[in-house]
Formats: C-alpha cells, structure tokens, sequence
C-alpha cells in the first residue's frame, strides 16, 4: 500500500475542523503545498468560505483541491451522535475519501473524539488489532518518548497495551526512525510485581513479545527520555496528558502574579520571560503534529483544537511519512505475530 | 480522643528514615520544639549516633527524648517482608509508642511502603474504612489541592474511592480550614459518562454522598485550584505526582543545556534563573510536610526521602494539626454516615 518517493500522497483536511477554522486550515493547505512537493491537499468543508479563504493566497490549483460538505461536526458534540447525524460533514467525508482511495490520509483539528470515531466507523481496523489506539509526543530531558494510549480506550485489558506496544513500536521505528525502540511500561515502581492488576498481567505478556521492553517506567520517567515507548491505559495516559500541558499555563500564570508585585519583579520577569520561552518551546503542544490513531485501516491524525498553519502542515508531514512507509501493512504484520504468540501461550 | 490546646503532643520521628538520617531528622527535631510550644519529640532509632547528632545542639531535653532501637528499614527493602523481619527496626518502634499511648502521632521520611504497611498493620484500621490512602498536595494558579490516592491502592472499588472523598473532605476542613471543601473525580471528561468504568460508578456514588462534589476534572484542572481535594485511585494519583515532580527537574536540565550553548545564553540563565527559583518555590515537594496516610487507627505522615530538617518539622506540626483536631474521630463518624446511606442504595 505504500507509495513510490516520486507519486504525491493526497492528504484530505478537515478544513472546518479546529477552533480557528478555516483560517488556519487554509493557510497550512497552503504552507505545506508549498513546502512540501510530495503532498498534495483536498481540502474539505463548506465550499462558500473556503473559497474566500484560499482567495487570499496565491497557489498551484493542481495541488490544493477543495471536496464541498456543508455539515460541521462542533467540539461540543457528542462523538457518536454527530457521526450518525452528520454523514455529510467534513470530517465524515474527508475519511470517506480515504476510503475510496481518493486521498491517502486523513487529518483534523476538530472534535478529538469524533474523529476517533468516525476514523474507526469509517475506515474499520487492521486485522487482529482489538482496539485502535492514539499516542501523544512528550518532550524530554534528550528527544521525545511517545505514550500509548492518551485516551481512545479507557478500560483496557493486558492484550490490549501489548497491542499499543507492537504498534508504537512500529511507529517510533518507522516513522521517527528509531532502530529497536526501548519499551517501557508505565507503572508505580520498577519491580515487575508493581502495578495495577491489569499492569502486571502486562508486564508478562512485554517480557516475552520479542520487543525491545525495558520493564517497568514510572511517572518521573517520562520526561527522562530513557524510554522511546512508553504503554499505558487511555485513562491514565490522557490524564497525564492534559497535566502536562497544563504546566506551560501555570507557569505563565505564576510569571504573570509575580510579575504584579512590583516594579523590580517586574523588570526582572521582563528579562527571564524570553529565555524561559526559548527554553519551553518544546513543550508548547501546538506547535506539533497531531497525535496519530494506530490500529485503523488507513492514516488518521488528530490535531490540537487550537493548532496553528503550522501546526496543520507538521500533520500533514507526519501522514505523508506514515503512507510512504506503508506503516499498517507493518503493523497488520507485526500484530499478526503478535496473535500467533498470545494464541501459543494461552 | 483529642488533646486540649495546653497539653503537649509527643511525635514520634523515625530518626532512621530518609536519606540524610538521623542528621536531618535530629535537626528536624530541634527546629521543632524551638518553634513550636506545643510539640515534644520523641527520636526512635540508633541511640549511639543520634546522641551524637544531639550533642551538635542546645536543646531543652525534657522535650527530645530518645527510644533506642538497633534496626533499620531501608529505602529499597521491601515494605511487607522488612516489617516481619525487623520488629525492632525505628520504623515499627515508633509506631508501637503510638499503639501504647506513649505519642500521639508518628512521622518518618523512610520507604513509603513499608511506613505504610507498618502503620497499617501495628495501628489498624478505623471502623468502617475499607482502605487507607494518602494524599499529596499539588500547588496550584491559586492556593493548593489535595489528590487522594496517590499510591496505597493501586486497584480500587468505587466504594474505596467514595471513602478517600470522605477522608480527604474532613482532612481538607479541619487541617487546611476550608469550608465545605469542593471535592472533584479525576477522569477524562467533564460529563458524568467519561471515564473509565470505576470513574463512571464512583460518580453515581458521589453525587447522592452529600459531599460537596463538583463533578469530574481532567488532568488539566489538578493545578487550576478550582477544587480542594481530587480523588482518584492509586495508580493514576502516583504517576501524575511523580510526573508532577519531575517536571522541576527537568526544567532545570533544560536550563542548563541553553546555558551550554554560549556565553550570552550563559549570561541569560543567570539573570533568569533566580527569577524562576522564585516562582517555582511552590514546586518544590522537599519543602513541604509529607504526605498523610488517612483511615489508620492513629496519626502517621510520610515524608520524602530528601526530607529537609524544615520539611521534618512541617510533618511534625501537621501532624500536632491532625491530632489536635482529633481528625480520627470525625473521619470514624463521617464514613459511619457514608455507610449507612450506601447499605441503603444497595
């Protein structure tokens, strides 16, 4: 399924998704165009606005198509409902598109769990994945780590993050190209007899998957970037999460009251604010490409309400990289030997 | 079981504990009686080198006293099996001067685990209370908030967390002086549907507990101050607080690679750094009392491994707080309520 380096990959954009569309959509449809020779953007959304959008920029029309859907799914909705409800609205039938092969993948910045949704209704999953799962990107002491999942499945059983391992491992592996991607799995101490029930039943289940596992990663751990991967349930994940970008505020915050009282603070918040920024800026989320959701049968990415044009072209990068490395192919294969070693063990 | 405002409380302070013991423990212990009338302390450990470390002060030896006792609980033993082996150890001796009378309330900043087992096990259980918890304090945009559990139970039942709601309300009232404190759920979502299935049941349980529950809140609300106690259970409460730590350290990490990278950079650090320590003095978890284990049959506090003599004393006057206010007494009586209306609902 993955494309030659020389054939452009189509990538469809929720255009009404986020809570600035379609201004940012259309002006990271045109930065990644235009940056971007191996991408080509089907922008899709209401028709009438989009147009006095793209009318703003100069660009190559053969490169930046625009699919008409007047329904918009908000960030309010309910997930499932509005899905049912809406099969005409951008996100639906940018999916859609990827479907009939139209476009290669897909991305938004709208409602995070509609288009977990509507991605799995749309596009089903790879065989043998029980439940697709989304990653997040976490800043750290050297580079990234990844954790799987951040909120698609909140309940899940130890086959479930096994799965979550296999495939982030395949994504670390590929898509950030790391040989061997270190494991770890998210617990409350390093001994494998620590953890939840569900935790420790996984930890047997790493130990003999053939992965790269390193055992057990705590909540100090994540941001140590001693672990490429790290696998946890949806709930933990997605509340650690949204701690996480809750510092970068509180700590403007607390600049901001300090700040307040007196002229010295001040002048001296003044003169930290700018290096601060320097030295924060990986942990600002919206500069980042989305979290992708593994485990369906095509490429989702799923942005930050608030992302910038910016923002929008590192997704459309990041699903240009997953369509031109075939990514679910692997997956589809390295889960399937996953299914023949838990079929073994049982 | 409370004390009179003239009486004094006798702590017992586990001199072995923590990193740096007895020297900051024996400090701890001075700071205390010379600021606080009202607190004696009672040193259990290695008598040999804590009347060394005493010798260093001038103290009035009518309110340090010393209970000899040769063994020692490391911080890497394992909590069950060090209990059983080392009944003599500074730990389980100065909790059994609790047991008999002979203190009111025991603090230590050795291994977690075992303070908990020990306590547990030497004090028991107050009537009713299914499983202990402790909870940690989280600074906020505006005062602080605190999150129950943070790691005794890694697995709970809707009916444990119902209870930490429980403890955590009366310990929030009558040790931090909030009035009626705004209880919150941690889960994934805002609506009373999200979250995982324990999340979800514990919910229904809150909301008929006549608590002051406000609702769930998302990893992103742990440090907004917008609640005064966060249930939650075990697992998830332990890897955000150590998450939550280790934010600081990294900071400083990052820091100190922009400062690496030339002499300006260098220049800007300096000017900035002292601003920053400032503002992040909140964050520092060494400054602060420990973290209290709630629904033992007595008073215990467990502090950090790097426990400061100052971070000593702030245990010792929470834990006066707590024995003062006779806060067994009205958690007994308040999960007494708690029981009676859930054998109703059932």
């Amino acid at each position: 399924m993955s494309k030659g380096a020389t054939e452009k990959i189509t990538i469809s954009l929720d255009a009404m998704g986020g809570d600035n569309a379609p201004v940012n959509e259309v002006a990271g449809a045109i930065e990644t165009v235009r940056s971007n020779d191996g991408i080509n953007i089907t922008l899709v959304g209401k028709a009438g606005i989009i147009n006095e959008e793209l009318k703003k920029f100069s660009y190559d029309s053969s490169r930046i198509k625009l699919h008409n859907a007047e329904d918009v799914i908000t960030m309010d909705e309910s997930p499932t409902e509005a899905i049912r409800k809406k099969p005409g609205s951008s996100l639906v039938s940018g999916l859609k598109l990827c479907k009939t092969g139209e476009a290669d993948a897909f991305i938004s910045a709208g409602n995070t769990g509609a288009v977990m949704a509507a991605s799995l209704f749309t596009l089903g999953r790879i065989a043998n994945v029980n439940r697709p799962t989304i990653g997040s990107r976490f800043p750290t002491e050297r580079g990234i780590t990844m954790v799987f999942d951040v909120g698609a499945n909140v309940d899940c059983k130890p086959l479930n993050l096994l799965q979550f391992a296999v495939m982030g491992s395949v994504f670390a592996n590929h898509i950030y190209g790391i040989n061997n991607p270190k494991i770890g799995l998210l617990s409350v101490g390093e001994e494998k007899t620590k953890g939840d029930t569900v935790t420790v039943e996984t930890y047997e289940l790493l130990e003999k998957s053939g992965l790269n596992f390193i055992g057990n990663v705590e909540g100090r751990d994540i941001m140590k970037g001693t672990t490429d991967v790290i696998v946890c349930d949806g709930f933990t994940g997605n509340i650690v999460l949204k701690f996480a970008e809750s510092v970068l505020s509180l700590l403007k915050t607390k600049f901001k009251d300090y700040a307040d009282r007196g002229l010295v603070n001040k002048l001296k918040v003044g003169m930290a604010y700018g290096t601060l920024k320097d030295i924060l800026k990986d942990f600002d989320y919206q500069e980042y490409g989305g979290v992708p959701l593994l485990g369906i049968n095509g490429i989702s990415i799923i942005g930050h309400g608030r992302s910038s044009p910016r923002a929008i072209m590192n997704m459309a990068v990041k699903a240009e990289q997953m369509a031109r490395a075939g990514i679910n192919d692997i997956i589809a294969e390295k889960i399937k030997d996953i299914k023949d070693y838990t079929a073994q063990s049982e």
